[in-house]
């Protein structure tokens, strides 16, 4: 390997200053020689040619099958600065070699996990709509509008989907000495007791939670998995909050059951986005948040520190440990909806420009 | 004293069935006699008269003067059930004869700092007005309508006034791992360095933090503390959440903060309730809460069940420590406008009445 | 009151420099003129009438009958600087004036709870006995050695006696994730399930804990309570650390116990100090402490602040906060050995001087 | 892959029943079928041999040299059950594959962690040495003997290692709210922040910390970094904590600081163990723990549990979490002293048997 890494930055569909403040910049500079093009879009594909025999990371979403991985001899990381892992690397070859494929996903756990806390306070008090009721001077005070009003703290909590922001809500509801059933069927009960939580089914979730936060991804095994039969097993009145992806949802069913008014509901996200003009979700009783809950200024600004961290460490022969790493086992069910459009996208485009 | 200890109970303007559910109702007959009486209002002064020979605790707001107290040999404890310390009972009298004055005041302090928390949660990601410009088709999704959201965790936080309010708060905090600053002047800095926090001056607090909780209770030297002096000391954009009392804030200077757009600010307390209906505060960028915070069931329910804890203890000859207590030292400083001026109409009904 | 409010100081049997330290000396001065004589043994009797008539708050543990309380008549606070309310001052007379009676009892609380904490993991784990078997050449490595130990973490924990002691050690155990069962019977379940503990009776915490901490102080009702028949509830090979007052403990029955082999004990504190040379509980398997759990340098730096801390408070017209406050219920009952003892000892003394 | 997968189980040094008890056992036989042998020492070769075309775990020592592991097509990983990394497998081939290397070493984090603070406890305030004065009727009471006693909470407390022993340490220490200085060169900034701890030089952490725990795993490039003149920046007095590997540290040094009484000394590690009859450092003032601190009966439970969680797991096609994963980073690094003698009695029984 040369004495000075070299790494290819490609970060379409960010851009460089989205991931980098100046002084992250300047560490990243001191760290390596980058790489890299002001160019609209991916990087040529000329670039990352000539670049491939001597990178030791490549960050950003640059596809890279098999063949280009073994024409990167000194490669050892691919961190993918989006947010989800993506098929247009080739894992397999990665593996074998030990390249780590990695992933900023964690920065947006505390941006969910401060706004899924924040939806369900407002749906358990009232807020928004009682901000609304007052502004058309339809407010009632004190005890008389208070009838549904009910605490978190002490309350039966449950949480679908335990990985990094499951495990980033669970921190911020320890004040409320909550008791919190999880469901998360890659997790043994042991991992789950050790954050202080319940290791429960999905049917013992749904049916016993007063607040219900849904926050897996979405896998190639789960899409649609609550269904109008599991949210019919909520308890009446209970707070439902959909924090990670539309597309675990059967979303007509969510709708409906805000519809009748049976349950409190907020979501952050909707199966297309931007939601149409006359969709009847926008005059529904729920608590809508245009997905919102995590592109914030702090993730972005946490997205560069996780990468200069994890590179410093796979530079100096450490394993990384800030962002996500992906699982020879699962990376393949990891494919977020986004992810797959977004291959499809890229196809498109490489298509017509490559 | 007699065997069986006789308790008076006089809930005006709150009813028996608010206190005591079933259970509770149960439990205190089997502690005490209770003396009261199915009326609209306080009890009669012929009932009051008749018991006090025999009371060993008054439950509720019956006047009680200090010629009263001195026909009640056996009292022990005044348990206001309403959550003010208020001006119809005569402490001397009582502090010299050992007689608790007690309030259900902590029962509130949860339900109002779930709701502090979950306004500033809006504040800080503008949950209410992007579901309302999203019913409004106006909505912008991710990054681009997030420049001015913050989290919390790791914030700097500033409460002004650390009671039983400000300390529910810090609890609920506790997981978003935050610097708090406190300004409490009943208070040494090493009471408040034992809860994890710092204490502070008002301005150091006021200039300091980026979400301002005002939880300070009234007493008769701190009215209007907060005024637009105070409120100009505040960073450009922090969030402020009223959640106390709205006569420690010069209310005009606040709302123009809010008109301004300088600062986001909620408020679950105004001058004077209701608010009227051509208040241009129903049309401000003011988070609007119409005095909702506290009273919810659960404040209810845990009202019964703390007052029967304390009576409990008095009755065995201990010390109560479910209620708030009076001091000598500051019973005289605790009057809230609700107090003084319950106590006018107080005065008014029973020249009327009696 | 004059301007400027005085302070008696009368040490006894502590010295001025145990309790202020320059630093604290100096803000002491800063606040009050302060009234006091180097003297061996309490002040004289001349000194203390002298300054009757205008002493804000007295510093020791002067004689304080209800003649002298009634010459006092500036008087607001009491404050013992030894650790225990003591019969020497007449509480009714104070509570009548709402003079308060305040005790640095609370500044021995974390130092005992540490040195609790630590007595039970010598015992959980054999830190002491291994360190002797070591020395004698008889230790046996690795897990040859181990059958008897265990785990505080997740252990079922017992606390008998729930005050500030009892509170610091809950504090300190919050690490281990224990189970903590709690029998103080001057506390209602609730106010103890606040603090993430189960209230239970002396039977059940006896019979159910691993692990036992007898904290409880000495009063007037509770001598011995411990006796050989609650000793046999506890579990063989239980923990049991006794930190608070020999007097609770039916000694030679707990002696039995750890001389029997079946239950493994510590203590720190013995019904007679210095314990005789030839007591054979020198020689038996307890753990042996002897009265070292709470003197240590950092609660006297505690005294002094807290005192300072509490008499601001007490001139500025506010309630102390950071010492123990005498209940008018209670303060009968709080009598412990050493108080009553000092009172005798008191009480020869002022025959033989005044 | 067939049907039902197959299990080789070889726990050479360790038993069988050491690792799962019979509720244990049988849920691993519902898993897998489970092949071994009843025998002393490993598994005969033959035994190996045949069951590497089929199994798909091996728990145990198995030596598994690249030429094994292409024989065992199905196989997804080695659990080794005593607690490191061994150099007898070959981590490229696995890696290569996608076959987990795991440890059960998490299971000693708790046990350990909690001696080690046992034994910090015992240092600050004398309680072994306390214990020995009065069976030797030397002691002294009260605050007499307490010149030297000081409290854990708030202080100032050093990590050096932050592994699972050091995360657990912490955990532990939650109560005491010490402001913790962690040194570990394989962890970024943030990461130990974000346990909120502060990361910091070797050199800062030994000339600041009042109390030092001394955690790092032996690799081949740290042995002995504790040296003479990284022990001699430590403060006067201070407290200093070995409880993981003896090579980490110049022992001859440390036991110096010990007997000139600069430094208060625990040890559960030793060069050579069985320490020599007549090793000085039993008689020196080094409170001594002879390996004691991680195995223990729940460490052996514990074993199981994690071995057929992560079991489980990756038979369902998952990720391991619950055990240790080797790197493909650092796997060369982490060859402890034991790992390497045990490497070397392999070969020499092997040599002898095979």
């Amino acid at each position: 390997m040369p004495d000075r890494p070299a790494i290819l930055l490609d970060p379409h569909p960010r851009r460089r200053q989205m991931i980098f403040n100046p002084a992250q910049w300047a560490r990243l500079e001191a760290m390596a020689e980058v790489i890299t093009a002001d160019v609209e879009g991916p990087l040529p594909a000329s670039l990352v040619e000539e670049a491939l025999p001597r990178v030791a990371a490549i960050l950003g979403q640059t596809d890279m099958p098999s063949a280009r991985i073994a024409r990167a001899p000194h490669l050892r990381a691919i961190i993918n600065v989006e947010g989800n892992f993506q098929p247009n690397v080739d894992a397999a070859s990665c593996f074998a070699r030990g390249i780590e494929i990695l992933s900023v996903g964690p920065v947006f756990a505390h941006p969910v996990a401060e706004m899924a806390l924040g939806l369900a306070l407002d749906l358990a008090r009232g807020i928004t709509s009682t901000d609304r009721a007052m502004r058309e001077g339809q407010e009632r005070y004190g005890r008389s509008g208070n009838d549904d009003a009910f605490l978190l703290s002490r309350a039966t909590i449950g949480i679908v989907g335990f990985g990094y922001l499951g495990r980033a809500l669970r921190r911020l509801l320890e004040g409320f000495r909550p008791r919190i059933l999880v469901h998360d069927p890659w997790l043994p009960a042991a991992a789950i007791a050790e954050e202080g939580c319940e290791a429960a089914s999905l049917e013992e979730v749904l049916s016993t939670a007063r607040v219900i936060f849904l926050l897996a991804g979405v896998t190639s095994e789960n899409q649609g998995f609550i269904d109008g039969a599991a949210l019919r097993r909520i308890q009446d009145d209970a707070v439902v909050v959909l924090a990670s992806r539309a597309a675990i949802v059967e979303f007509p069913a969510l709708v409906a059951e805000a519809q009748s008014g049976r349950l409190r509901i907020a979501t952050d996200v909707f199966p297309d986005e931007p939601v149409a003009p006359d969709d009847p979700v926008r005059r529904s009783p729920m608590l809508l948040s245009p997905h919102r809950a995590g592109g914030i200024p702090a993730a972005f600004h946490d997205i560069g520190e996780r990468v200069l961290d994890d590179l410093d460490l796979i530079l100096r022969g450490l394993a990384p440990i800030r962002l996500q790493r992906a699982q020879p086992q699962t990376v393949a069910l990891m494919r977020s909806k986004a992810a797959r459009e977004y291959a499809k996208d890229e196809a498109e485009r490489l298509a017509g420009k490559n």
